[in-house]
């Protein structure tokens, strides 16, 4: 029994490498570099991709994947920029799938106007533990980590935050009000993926936001330079 | 390939359900009530729970029950409490499994010294998806939804809202630094899940708490006298 369930497993993900790769090439193709964005429930996700729609509405071609279980929230949030947004509802899978996959994606992608797109921003369901494991065809991760969650989470989510290319540690407005150890928190992020990049932002205020807007614009050039 | 994907799905619950009766027998005939206590990441589970192990240590014999993906974080932060705590971890499972479901806890089982414990407290991994969709053999369930998180999450994820017998809406210590609406949030329990009963609190300041610990009194009086 054992066994079996580890090879429904085995199988569930490689078929999703599969489709990931099928996406990839489609995007590809079509000059479009995607970035996965993941976070616990509450984290900010939709703020801070209202900022960057904002900040780069002019410079580069954006679009919006949004994951949700149910709803369309934030993709409404969304609707009033300039950029596409097409939302996908998880709710018909495993009575509310925890994560997009790459099916999931692929069966967005008719929806989305792909030449009209240079950065594609996906915004994943939110939960820090199975968006990790399934990639989507993306060029990158970034995570949201608010502080409000705690120092601990790196060690206690420890795939998510290795998974990740860029960590944005928000909601910096509310630290003068909690019992945030920022220092503990670097040092834990640094144990589970040493080296990672990140930064200190709120997306409420704007502070550090200049370093997200700097991280999106160099993906979608590192990503048209390597084409 | 859909259908086989559902069925999957559908014998893995089967299967969970059956072992969730067996675990519930087991607790029933040792007289333990079980509270299966989920969350996102960082909503302050762990915290809400350290105040009922010291506000009803000499009233109720308490145990815990400490589910995470890695790590043994929480258990140790509860540690010096009197109560018993054992500590599971998800990490063997599917990458880091991202909830408890009924065999992780009938593991736990033989580490759990049932005959001294009145009221058990199963600590779920954060995640506001699949624990709501994997019984383990409780009697009731809870979860604390922090005002960081925002007015919208009973909408995003219903499943797990609508799982409930009790909302701790916490951190309310926090509201003067947050543009949170708690009559939406509110509305929006509503809407998803008509008449569940609430307390608003903040773990860090103890308001409200005694809500907390009257619905646990509660829980384990209505469990014995069923019994």
């Amino acid at each position: 029994m054992h066994v079996k369930k580890i090879r429904v497993v085995e199988d569930a993900l490689d078929a999703n490498n599969t489709i990931a790769r099928a996406n990839r090439t489609d995007f590809d193709r079509a000059g479009v570099t995607v970035v996965n964005f993941m976070s616990s429930p509450g984290a900010g996700k939709t703020t801070l991709l209202e900022r960057a729609l904002e900040r780069l509405d002019h410079e580069i071609r954006l679009g919006v994947l949004e994951g949700d279980v149910q709803g369309s929230l934030d993709a409404d949030r969304l609707a009033h920029h300039h950029a596409p947004v097409v939302q996908i509802n998880t709710d018909p899978g495993f009575g509310g799938e925890c994560h997009l996959d790459a099916n999931m994606v692929r069966s967005a992608l008719p929806s989305l106007p792909l030449d009209e797109i240079d950065l594609l921003i996906v915004e994943n369901v939110g939960n820090l533990v199975c968006p990790a494991e399934f990639r989507i065809g993306e060029d990158a991760r970034v995570m949201a980590s608010a502080v409000t969650e705690g120092e601990d989470k790196p060690l206690k989510y420890p795939l998510m935050f290795r998974a990740c290319d860029f960590v944005l540690v928000n909601k910096i407005d509310l630290l003068p009000h909690l019992d945030f150890d920022m220092d503990a928190f670097l040092a834990n992020l640094e144990a589970v993926h040493p080296g990672v990049p990140y930064a200190l932002v709120s997306a409420r205020t704007g502070e550090g936001l200049d370093a997200w807007f700097d991280w999106l614009r160099d993906v979608a050039v590192r990503d048209r330079e390597a084409a």
